[in-house]
């Protein structure tokens, strides 16, 4: 069997594991899925590769001590607080990896399924599990690659009837962000203080931001760097994505609203970024190949790609006030709909000849859907403030309020199966006075 | 003696070295200044910390194996291949080091002077030496808080009576940069290709910039961090910098103009920006320390501090053509000039929360004066290449050809000594085709 055929095998829909959890179709973490993370658990605080599938983690280095797993290089690169050195092993160790681990967690595969000690050295529970940020990001940029986000934020602040600037039809507009302040799911998020210029004041005033928004995004990881002065060409890029997480582009948008002009944003992002934990690699999402939109006017040359590189991934972002039992949804949209693909913006980041880095981080932008309820910010949703949405135990919002707690989720619905990168999570903390 | 009175010793202006090089008042690397850098040499290619005294280097590492350094801890930093986990060890050690090379280096001390084998084992001449990028940069941020260069932007691209956005004078306005093609002085750097917006066309095209150019800065490197969550206060903002070198920002000009709307640059810088590559602490500048401009209107409470935080620090550019024989001085300027401190800008950047990074890399933005011949940047001195400068050969430039080699230079001028930065090199290759 050669490898490729060995790769597609881990994409069959009719695969099931002995790890029943992991079988379930409503569940993210099938067998097909496969995403790579960083965890310790409560018997040992040492961070460290881990697979996820079901309500379970494969300890990567376990299984590599016990001689179950096989990796092109000696060095120990499984045993690290970030994935950075395992990426960089490259994309045939990736699939490798993959492959391996398809085959020992698959329902007719005995050895674990039937070794109980064996299984106790190289399972964790996830409840049993801390995540951790998966990689050390190098560089952080975020992209603002969907037409109905950028539609919607500039008809709002500038003309509904010219709401797309005339550069956003010709290239994925991008700026560079913070890489510092990107932390994993489940960190609390301290609402900034900044700078607030209020319309009856003639100078702004400092405080705690009043209009506090999440974005909706996905980002992709960069699994293998292009030199100083050598572009990635956009039929080459997708080599050079290791996988995807959930992004929240936390952001203050009364603080931006000042801020932005010339340079765009800064104090408004800087405050925290949250990413999910595991990283759904591009593998895993092959079967969830969509066509993107149709691109009018057709992007100039170094843009262009054939095929399809739009993946269809359901989002959803819910939001839970501090004493309620239940979360609202407040946003459902999907991957597809975004106009710039992930391999346009990666061959327009480095047209110019600037670098990437293994682990850089590239937020796809706000997801805004076609309906008013897909839209991936409060900003939209409830149109600056002036239509606040209605939870469902009462209540209602127009930004986020202290204790609110935001989820972002997102899933590949295959048939019987689901590839999903679980949740991202972010409870905010009230501003420091 | 105690420590503070050991630090002013380091200062005194009357203090000269048994390396007779480090005495000639126009020389930049003085007694006085022993700026940080990493080096490499012909005899050993392992990269190392070194410090610069005349027209010779230091070798740390091997000043420590002599057992004549000592430092707060055990850990191996000073064979490292960036300055980061020295700088990590904090202030009080950066200021031994100071205080113990200023003795061992100084005229009356023996040690050394005396000692032609031991010389020869921890002094590299600058001219056997390669210098390589100082820091490992996490995070990169652009300020732009020079109040002449804001003005000249704003009154060439938007209305010359109302130059200065709102919100300038309120704030350090600042953006993210791109941390991963920070390069050490002397790389070569490629003319970028990108999407050009001709007056004379409907659509972009693709092709190289043709309006490259330079922007002259400072960038101050970050010695102590902060968390996520807890601002830098203004007052106590110095005592987080490290120190401080040139930087040139280069800048395509026809690039950003198309893209910048609404998110700020970012083709248009991400391919190059070029550091000089010793670092010249706080500790050496102090003698140079100046009131800053006065600001009208006064900042917010977050952003004052009392005292003088602006420093005397003369800025020189000059552009050679590829056959010239001679540079020309296309620009004299001071750091002084800068309406917002250093200590405003990390303020600032932290007030949201945002947390630093020991290594963090903070440029000043371009350094304009009061005068057509101290403008920081072609794009002013020439008004968008309308007015070209002539150069001292012959020729004359709008914007920057390839070949041209620009240089950085800067130094604070003490009596009988200089504290300099040495250059900040970078000559221009042509596009890729």
């Amino acid at each position: 069997m050669n490898a490729l055929s060995d790769l597609q095998a881990t994409l069959d829909p009719s695969r099931k594991s002995w790890i029943e959890s992991a079988n379930d179709s409503t569940q993210d973490f099938s067998i097909q899925n496969l995403p790579f993370g960083i965890f310790s658990d409560t018997r040992d605080a040492t961070r460290r590769v881990g697979v996820a599938i079901g309500d379970e983690i494969v300890d990567l280095a376990a299984l590599q001590a016990e001689g179950l797993l096989k990796l092109p290089s000696k060095a120990d690169v499984l045993t690290r607080d970030t994935l950075n050195e395992f990426i960089a092993l490259g994309r045939d160790a990736w699939r490798s990896v993959r492959v391996q681990l398809s085959t020992l967690l698959a329902r007719d595969t005995a050895t674990l399924r039937d070794d109980t000690a064996l299984r106790s050295k190289v399972l964790v529970r996830q409840a049993d599990a801390q995540l951790h940020l998966p990689v050390q990001i190098p560089g952080y940029t975020d992209f603002y690659s969907s037409k109905e986000h950028a539609t919607n934020v500039g008809s709002m602040f500038r003309d509904p009837k010219n709401a797309l600037l005339p550069n956003w039809s010709e290239m994925p507009i991008g700026y560079n962000g913070r890489p510092s302040s990107v932390v994993v799911s489940g960190t609390p998020v301290r609402r900034p203080n900044g700078q607030l210029k209020l319309p009856d004041q003639e100078r702004p005033v400092f405080g705690a931001c009043r209009k506090l928004d999440i974005e909706l995004e996905t980002g992709f990881v960069i699994g293998a760097g292009n030199a100083l002065g050598e572009p990635v060409a956009c039929a080459d890029a997708e080599a050079h994505i290791f996988g995807m997480v959930l992004l929240n582009d936390w952001s203050a948008r009364d603080i931006q609203q000042w801020e932005y002009v010339p340079l765009g944003p800064f104090n408004a992002k800087t405050f925290a970024t949250t990413i999910s934990p595991w990283i759904v690699t591009l593998d895993a999402l092959e079967p969830f190949r969509v066509a993107q939109p149709v691109q009018e006017p057709q992007p100039l040359a170094y843009l262009r790609h054939d095929g399809e590189h739009a993946f269809d991934i359901t989002l959803e972002v819910t939001l839970r006030p501090q004493q309620a039992k239940q979360a609202s949804t407040i946003s459902r949209t999907n991957f597809k709909h975004m106009y710039w693909t992930m391999a346009q913006q990666l061959a327009h980041h480095t047209v110019s000849g600037c670098n990437t880095r293994v682990g850089d981080l590239m937020g796809s932008g706000t997801i805004s859907g076609p309906t008013e309820d897909s839209c991936g910010s409060l900003l939209e949703s409830t149109w600056n403030g002036s239509k606040p949405l209605t939870l469902q135990e009462g209540g209602s919002r127009s930004f986020i309020e202290d204790g609110d707690e935001l989820t972002l989720s997102g899933w590949c619905q295959g048939v019987g199966y689901r590839v999903g990168f679980g949740t991202c999570v972010g409870e905010i903390l009230p501003a420091l006075s």
